[in-house]
């Protein structure tokens, strides 16, 4: 298949980008490479250093003699969006090209506008290409877990049948998202839906858990093909980031008491679900949602396997929770679509974490150690927390 | 009160400003009047002359001694909006600044990005801009019955309570909104509702149905005190259309069979209901859901309502639906939450119908009746139609 990745420069894009090459796809990739200056902005960069956009695509090159078309460019750019799919001629879109940070969408009024007018535009773009191009073309679209929330009522994939005074439909499933992002992306689902309604496009949501993990069969060939690994407050997750703070010796945030649960899957499990939603198109018209994680844990339980399987000392300190979030509730949450089609999972693992902890100890003099603590707060905005009061 | 009336210039912000005005409310109105230059990018006018934002704030003034306070700006300006609140330090913020129409919003992606950005921008600027200046104060939010769709379930105002698998909780209502418009609304109270659990705001979304008349005690005071009056296929609904078509003895134009149904209301009471919501208002915290509509109809019925009245003869016919949307559907709105409040409903009647053709036929010589026809088309964008395949 031609496969077009969207944000192919990116944490997950590249090594999506690479695992689909290696599967014997024609990919291409294209990026604004704006997730790189967002290191700038923030004064971090990826613990594991990555290669220059050129570099990495000459690497892999290189190495496996398969060519990477790219396209660099901004999805808010309509023309660009639209020459770029009419040219490459995808048969599938892997749209992965969003600002994705919780905190850093909640920073203040600016950075909130950015990202819900750069995901749902970008996205929006998308849309009207394919309907213009080729309406055949299925897009794979990255949304995340945190859409969903944490209701008091298992969490199906995308769409719930209910009854309600004595009839029923099968409708969206509510959402309750729990930052700016989050919100950017419900938007995008429901915007995306619409367009497999009236044009009869046809869609995968993927509503991803938290990808823990810096390693997959390609991007070890060679250290050029190496994807970020952040660990900061701000794009860092939270496994990722406790086993960071493991090996530095610094303690492991854990935000309020650690309650809240949330869906995780390893990084090879999330290239692994690319290529099966791409091998396996939805029909023209579906709106087809897979809630994309192999398990879930609480933040406290993260923070203890990682001590648990840390060589060394570790400890772990309950900060005041910056955002506003449930941190005592149900969870049960279907991920059935994609284990169905196929998808065996690397479940979080001693050795896994173990591994990790090499990458870490390899990098450790990159840290900006003031960088682990999380500044951002949802209570406040950051102009109130600056306005004496 | 302190009432600050975003997009104080069109249709109903307008006569929603007097009606606050009237009820001895300090009233600010803000706009950018882009609504007067869409008229010129379209080639069509309102029906009825409206006087310049100065001339209707000057005549307002002489005829009834109260000043209304004029913001000039755009809420995508976040420094403008955030001055504008701080300056005027109004108790509610009645929004109704936002591009509203569906057809408009469907014509290309150009028109489906500037709705979006213009309305999920301009909602997030105010609510950063409450936040920031004053979170006591309460947002009364324009919202559409369109948002919902037509569920097989009944409507409820907002929120559902839903039993699944044996548990049970209280979400928003899962909504199926049918245009690019449609969905920035539901974007927004995404967003709203975000807001009033973060920061503890206060927010009424009034889910609005299709508004019909012309003229309120207020506007009727004097000719410079006119809303406008659409008839075009782009920002003409559907009843105020029809009845423009009868008196010009054009076809009333029903779109499909006409099945498709509709919750409705008459313009006094729309300036009633804001009055209403603004007097009574939400909780800190709360995001308070009202379906602000008195009566539902089908389009056949609506059609056949304004032939049954109409003096003279008319004549109906069936379009191809320019949209998608089901024409055969369940339809059963709860609309509780005004009436409660004292809403009193002023029902579609003859004499009220009846006033409305003296209104047109004054009129009637400023009618461009090309623009009575749709020619945006959901089903294919504006790009496919115009490109042979």
């Amino acid at each position: 298949m031609r496969i077009l990745v969207l944000g192919g420069d990116g944490y997950l894009g590249w090594p999506s980008a690479l695992h689909l090459s290696a599967g014997g796809h024609d990919v291409g990739i294209a990026d604004n490479y704006v997730r790189r200056s967002y290191d700038l902005e923030l004064g971090v960069e990826s613990l594991v250093p990555i290669a220059s956009p050129t570099d990495r695509v000459r690497a892999w090159r290189d190495l496996t003699l398969r060519e990477l078309a790219v396209y660099r460019g901004d999805l808010t750019d309509a023309a660009f969006t639209h020459h770029m799919i009419s040219d490459f001629r995808p048969d599938a879109i892997v749209h992965f090209a969003e600002q994705r940070s919780a905190p850093y969408s909640m920073i203040d009024q600016r950075h909130a506008v950015y990202t819900q007018t750069n995901n749902v535009v970008g996205n929006l773009n998308v849309l009207y290409a394919i309907a213009e191009a080729n309406p055949d073309i299925h897009l794979v679209k990255l949304g995340t877990m945190g859409e969903y929330g944490t209701p008091n009522i298992d969490i199906e994939e995308g769409w719930i049948d209910i009854t309600h005074k004595g009839r029923t439909d099968r409708v969206l499933y509510p959402k309750r998202p729990g930052s700016f992002y989050h919100l950017s992306k419900v938007h995008d689902s429901h915007n995306i839906e619409f367009a497999c309604r009236i044009w009869g496009l046809r869609a995968t949501d993927l509503n991803q858990g938290i990808v823990y993990g810096q390693e997959t069969d390609e991007t070890t060939l060679d250290d050029r093909l190496a994807t970020r690994f952040d660990y900061d407050a701000v794009f860092g997750t939270v496994l990722n980031r406790m086993a960071i703070q493991a090996v530095l010796g610094e303690p492991l945030t854990v935000y309020g008491h650690g309650g809240q649960i949330r869906g995780i899957l390893n990084i090879v499990d999330t290239v692994e679900c690319i290529r099966i939603a791409c091998e396996n198109p939805a029909d023209r018209g579906e709106f087809r949602v897979f809630n994309q994680f192999t398990e879930s844990m609480s933040v406290a339980e993260i923070a203890s396997t990682v001590a648990k399987v840390y060589p060394g000392k570790t400890k772990t300190v309950l900060i005041d929770n910056p955002r506003v979030e449930s941190e005592d509730h149900y969870y049960r949450a279907a991920h059935t679509g994609l284990l169905e089609l196929g998808l065996v999972p690397h479940l979080l693992s001693e050795t896994l974490l173990s591994s990790m902890f090499g990458i870490i100890d390899r990098y450790r003099d990159r840290v900006n150690l003031e960088a682990l603590l999380p500044a951002v707060k949802w209570r406040e905005t950051s102009a109130q927390a600056a306005s004496p009061r």
